[in-house]
């Protein structure tokens, strides 16, 4: 039956290479990366260029990714219907916290920000749709990988970097982590992706109850935290019941039964 | 010497036909709309969905554009000198005008938003980075088809389709803006787009003095214009004072002379 394309799998190799580390290649390091003859690459080059996927800098000769990538990417998000079911729901989690709002899913060992709303204050911030954020160490892949078993095994292939000191690196651990998240039903992450940034996830669930994404807000410790008493330094019971509401009201939107 | 890939050629347009119109395609349709056999196109389907270009849906059975392509799309945008120049001064140009800013570039017969800040309200908003409007009836179109040779070439080439009652779709009467946005530097649109919706935007200058892309602010025609007197309807000249600036602002960080 239908076997893979050789040329569309290295265009899309090719494609991948320049959206990692360097970003902007010549066709030498290109050919050498992939292991390919120097006219083979030009070729997908050039292709991948008239196509839009890839462009020249005219001053270096290199090459980069092309626009026509950002085009797709954003038809992507308008046929995304766990996106389209959270749009509402992550703003009113963002306003309700006053922290920022995300919504990830599982891909390619990773968790793909698909949307993300401001923290709603007049503050400078940088927009994150599209960025891939590792599994181990957020409060979004703690989801993910507690309800997914897809992500889980995903996890399982990963090497456990040390992103700050506080990422748990021991694997031991971080399966006793994610039984806690399944336990209490959703994840927090104190800097352990960011020095002093703090974070809380909760998972969504479709019409058969299967885990498709994960709604998190992400903010300054020193605003997630309760300080002062017992629960000194702990993750905000305010800002946890937030997010899991919201995750609740997106799995009803799709369709999910009632909890 | 190197020649285009068909294969790489028939994978970027079965993405484009999944981008555009339906979005949600059987095989049969998708090797009809190619005018391939069906283990042909098959044979793409397969390899963009191990790739995540393209997603299966579960239920239907249909294709969709795949979550990879988000990702590759924001790669994009990271090596995007134009748009990490201007990302301050579009930033400024919201808070000063209180309307949303864009930043645009030629893409394809069209102009792609790869910037975007939201009115800086409390009003929930759609992002529109990667969308792709078109030449002849916004300003920021109208912008870079009077200065970018290419963009007008591209522009002669395209349908004026009446896209509202105010779209100009006489040729000749658009040349004639066209005269008029270069005397003046900057292009208006008002309702010419959206009903109800005005448009004021001018041209980004890279340190060659080529036209590289044109910022804008969109707004109500109501805030947008002023009222009373004898300018009664006309576009804000304090917004087009504000559009100016920040366009001027970022072809000086390109590196473009003083005006």
């Amino acid at each position: 039956m239908a076997r893979t394309i050789q040329s569309v799998e290295r265009a899309a190799a090719l494609l991948r290479l320049l959206a990692g580390g360097e970003r902007r290649l010549g066709l030498s390091d290109i050919a050498s990366a992939m292991g390919l003859a120097k006219a083979t690459a030009h070729g997908l080059l050039r292709t991948l260029q008239r196509e839009g996927f890839v462009e020249q800098d005219e001053r270096s000769g290199k090459y980069q990714l092309g626009a026509e990538l950002l085009r797709l990417g954003n038809s992507y998000l308008d046929v995304h219907e766990l996106r389209a079911r959270a749009l509402v729901w992550t703003d009113d989690l963002a306003r309700a916290s006053g922290e920022s709002a995300y919504l990830g899913v599982l891909h390619h060992g990773g968790v793909l920000l698909v949307h993300h709303v401001f923290r709603p204050d007049d503050s400078r911030q940088v927009l994150e749709i599209g960025a891939l954020l590792p599994l181990h160490c957020t409060a979004l892949g703690k989801v993910l990988s507690a309800y997914d078993p897809v992500a889980h095994s995903e996890l399982a292939e990963l090497e456990l970097t040390a992103v700050t000191d506080r990422t748990v690196t021991d694997r031991a651990e971080l399966e006793k982590e994610l039984v806690r998240v399944r336990d209490r039903g959703w994840a927090g992450d104190l800097g352990g992706t960011w020095e002093g940034v703090a974070s809380i996830a909760a998972p969504v669930f479709d019409r058969r109850r299967m885990p498709v994404g994960a709604v998190a807000v992400t903010g300054a410790v020193e605003r997630m935290t309760v300080a002062g008493g017992a629960a000194d330094g702990e993750l905000s019971p305010r800002l946890i019941a937030a997010v899991r509401d919201c995750a609740r009201s997106v799995s009803r939107d799709l369709g999910a039964g009632r909890f």
